[in-house]
């Protein structure tokens, strides 16, 4: 039977942001018999999860589950809404948000990809890289798009690529501020769930979301929440779609069913996975990852070494990027650290390649796992013969021995 | 935490076509905690699974597994080869057939969909329904076809909707005889690892299946086998594509990873899947499913009813339609019978709603629980108030116990 | 990894008389990680279980839950109550009460074992195992024992080596009408939570039970449930005890600890299984083994062969003897039939070596289950050449489909 | 379903000397469905276990297996060889070792408590519970024992109460060179598959242990190791026995049974456990709990706390006995620390009772999770007010950074 057994001994620290460490009574869930998806056990699961993934994008309208992964649910939402050659709006955040665009581009869409200017004077990394969204660029571009040529604006919320996390409810107010007709499309993969997320409130016509970040769950299954404009674009868009229709899907599951063989096992563990969440609380578990992030971030501090995020408003609950010193390659760290502590952490992507790491801290976690994961880090930086400040370990321990409650 | 106990006592009796019961070995390798999908044992993982299920599907070139229902696969072979506006050539054989001819239209080509004609005189049903594909009016039709409009060939292996098994290198011959440069699609979801399939002896150029039936996992992972002829016409496929193409995903196999989040938790199911199948031989699970399928139809006969499959070559090792009396609704017959026995049977789908319903007997099962579900449909019958011929479980004991090696 | 892979596909047809089928849910709940036995939540278990276990006796008095097989807790009842020398009135039902019996002597006790005399007349076995306790037997030999030698007397509920369910009232009532103050000693391990059973009201001062029987549990935790009476006597008991000394179990089992570590995944287990069995109700849990045994006993009469129990009013709800012609090795007959049929089913032990088989019809079961078993026996007995009268499966097809509500 | 959810997030860690932390491969492997404990699968994994458990204990003679705890496999190693009034010499080295004392009087033996005299200036704690098993003072009492009165002399391996390993090869040469007749009977349930331990070259008669330590099994079943001699007892002692017997055990152990039902799910964690052991060496098991020890006490050195162990030749390599500083309560540190970080310690024992807290480093383990639980302490004593003279967790990241090897 298959054993996973390269890991020497004890837990494998799983510290990337996403797949994140899944709960031993997910596990279990998911290893509960596979039922008739057509029968009336199944329909009441159907209705059971989709009513729950309702009240965690807080939204009263339709939330699409697919079995796929977050990148599906990315081209789901273009392929309801659009038509070839259509204009979007979508803003360089960082790897995510550019494989996003490039997507846009494959399907036939044309988008114009806004990002801050410039280079970071002391890290040398791009300026949109280390900041979040910038509402009022946005603001600007609509404005000038006289004739309503852009039919959506694309932002991703939490980057996972840099740990930043943008302010959705501020572009819905530029997009209002413009009087531009144009459809809101977040991005909240690996945001929701771990940071708060307002679907209707904010005003987003499409957010996309997956299984193995917040949720807690192994990836697998994908999410689309919907806003009544967006479900009604599916009449006039013409990218061909079927697998990723809407309306079918929106049809069926008014009973808890699919048109198609849904991935059963998995929505066991997302039942499971709501059960946990509301048990605890959505506001309990937002605290907990924002203190969690705020232990991490004062043990890089004391490290010296500068976070991938530079607005201090704007650290993401979720994952730390760590900028490595210039000529320290952040991915022979991360090997060595691999090697000797049996600790995963996530790998600079695309532009900041080789120049940072990504701390996970989100899923099933707690803030002795995250000290076992800093020390990790710090030994291995102390190996690689990276000159370090202060042990962030020590500071880490200190800020969580006195600030449990941070709300 | 979710219980599932809507079943009265002991085990579901889940028998349809499809999820198929799930060994526990597998459930239990699905419930492994998840690991880092770009790390080094995730990579030994992926090369596993991709060569296993070459292995599977009889094939040295690549196979494409992906986050998704069958129902993707079947799209991931359109978009991956077409481009809007082409013709195909489909063979209408059941409610499947009928469904990826349905996607193909929603995606822009034109597909044809070639049907035996005419209604069975003793019950009444299409004759396309109870035959398989006759793969001589394919040959007509491409003979005809001088311009070489004609695209694909697309067919169904194994009609999950009525237990018809179709030949699929007499399409190849049919093909080839015609001198047709056309692709030849095969969708066998619910033949593969049941029945004997070969992708490359059979010059299939696209092949879909899925992981809820013979692989024995439950859904959530579905697969194309492709062929290089396949493969080159990516390059001039204009229907447009972006998580479902081929290239970035067979490019990245070659490592064992995936260009997005693969299905961790289901590849460990895949790789335990593998590890059965190869333990015991292909040979040996096609030849159960053949004596399972004799066994199941002896009782059919046993109790005067009909099989959807009229052609006694191709009755399908992996399930048996069985046709209602007239009269009789074959829906609340189920009914019944979910209702006092705990017992799941497929439903008739499409043409021949109400009209039949069918028995799987695939996955993880053997000949006491198949005797079991004869009894539970024997018992309903005769509480329905169908009358039959005679036992169909006395002929299924008879069988079962004078037959045990139908090679 | 382990993958107990000798079953060729499928599930294996457990269906011996313990351990019985055990559920999903537990075995789901018995793989939760290992907890602290001395910490709180463990406490709290502890608590629940133990006030579980008093209602499935169905007493207000202490219930001791031990890390053993059932076999240890016939000892624990033994070593706590006794001093060496001491005269105890045990019955022969059958093999289980013959090993009670050997133990008692290996105790340094003096068991007096009482039995029907004489052998059965059509099949040339023992009476004593194919009837349960004689009631009157026992008041006559108490008030012959005028002086109070005899410390207790000790039966057997359910004999799982006969399939005879005694009644214990009528020896409460014996022992009562003898007035003799000797403690009343039961062994339910097979009986508790498939069949009736009244600690307090039927004045049993010392109930022995397991968990692999009717508590669906894997084997490992055994209990005892104390009468006032019997708790008192620990003060004067000689016998040496340490591990099986109730006092101190009793005494710590306030707080839900226990002196030594308990089995804390089993007991994980048992929570679940008092979920289902409260869940269900037991009275329904008693009336759907009263139905599974009747529907196996239809079957046996149609076979044309006797059963053990020869009491129409003792047949036991848990188990069925089926006792085989003359000349037939139920032994050989039982390998033919694992081999064939992947389906285990009871020896003949002690005195009914060979001569019979059993069938259990208890734990996580359901009509189709036992349908199959049974279909798998009367293919064994036709392979082997025993001559049936007629199809067993036929007549408890016909039972089932007629009788679903036994109460 | 049972939840086991008081833990508020992410894993608990159970860091007590034993139960240890379990492996999600032996979790799984428990999970799988219950067999026929007399069947021939059965009977394959039996042999297996006990043959496995051979190489564990080295030793060349029967190994047997209770379904028991630990508690129950010293009750059998005396019950098995001794007769009432028997006189033991036994060694007062903690908890454990006066728990068995204690026992063996319960049992109707004699034995004498032999200890270190005195207490220890610096703690005021007894030398005996800071020292290991003194030799000598062996030899002369049994030098003293010139009739051979004494029947037995048992010592505690690996004093799970306080952190000292005793020599028991030293203990052997003692009786030897008394030219004393005297069993030597080991207790070594927390020292077994995690130190080194040599049943037949050390001269140990009954080695005694339990699953629940270094063989990473939840608690539930226990081992007796024997020698010839030993074995040969069986037929002098005459204390009362049934369920502990060794000769009915052995001789049906030849095929794989047992003479009751064995415990068969946590059997499958068994050799799930020996596949993990075996595979990794049990030198490298051995030389990473030492591993683990080393850096546990460079944590508590850097704190200024004495640990319990007063002989750095004698550290356990299992757990680290840590003497708080007069004045605080060890267990309202411990209820503090697992309040606040989900962290379980073992409380102090018997006559070290508040004065001492535990730290368990074994079974499924790793550095990062040592350093983890190392943070949780210190920060635990921070927040407590005790004074501390540096970072353990630095030192103990310095330690695991420089050593991962050591032999």
């Amino acid at each position: 039977m298959i054993s996973l057994d390269k890991h020497p001994s004890g837990r494998h620290f799983l510290q990337i942001p996403g797949p994140s460490p899944v709960p031993d009574r997910i596990l279990r869930a998911i290893s509960l018999p596979t039922i008739d998806h057509r029968g009336p056990e199944f329909g009441a699961l159907g209705r059971q999860v989709i009513a729950g993934m309702q009240r965690v994008f807080r939204t009263r309208h339709p939330v699409v589950i697919y079995p796929s992964s977050g990148t599906g649910a990315w081209e789901a939402a273009l392929v309801n809404t659009m038509s070839p050659g259509d204009a979007l709006l979508m803003v360089e955040t960082g790897h995510f948000a550019t494989l996003w665009q490039k997507m846009a581009t494959k399907l036939g869409l044309e988008p114009e990809f806004l990002a801050l200017p410039g280079t970071d004077a002391a890290t040398g990394l791009p300026n949109a890289w280390r900041h979040g969204v910038d509402a009022g660029l946005i603001e600007q571009r609509l404005a000038r798009d006289a004739q309503h040529r852009i039919q959506a604006v694309c932002v991703v919320h939490n980057e996972t690529s840099t740990g930043v996390t943008s302010d959705v409810a501020a572009v819905r107010r530029a997009i209002d501020a413009a009087h531009h007709p144009a459809l809101l499309m977040v991005d909240t993969i690996s945001g929701l769930a771990s940071a708060d997320y307002r679907h209707d409130e904010w005003g987003v016509d499409v957010s996309v979301s997956g299984s193995q970040k917040g949720l807690m769950l192994p990836p697998g299954i994908a999410f689309n929440a919907l806003s009544p404009k967006a479900l009604a674009r599916t009449k006039t868009a013409k990218l061909p779609r079927a697998y990723w229709g809407w309306d079918e899907i929106v049809e069926m599951n008014a009973g808890g069913y699919w048109p198609y063989t849904p991935n059963t096992n998995l929505l066991y563990g997302l039942s499971e996975a709501l059960d946990m969440l509301f048990g605890q609380g959505l506001d309990a578990v937002f605290a907990r990852h924002r203190r969690w992030s705020a232990g991490v971030r004062a043990a890089v501090a004391a490290w010296g070494l500068p976070t991938q995020c530079a607005d201090a408003a704007l650290h993401s609950p979720v994952l730390t990027g760590v900028i490595t010193p210039p000529g320290v390659d952040a991915d022979a760290l991360r090997k060595l650290i691999h090697e000797r502590f049996d600790l995963s952490l996530g790998t600079g992507l695309g532009k900041v390649k080789g120049r940072m790491f990504r701390i996970g801290h989100l899923g099933d976690s707690n803030e002795l796992t995250l000290l076992g994961t800093l020390a990790g880090v710090e030994m291995g930086l102390t190996l690689a013969g990276v000159p370090i400040a202060g042990s962030g370990v020590q500071a880490a321990m200190a800020f969580f021995a006195e600030a449990p409650d941070l709300a």
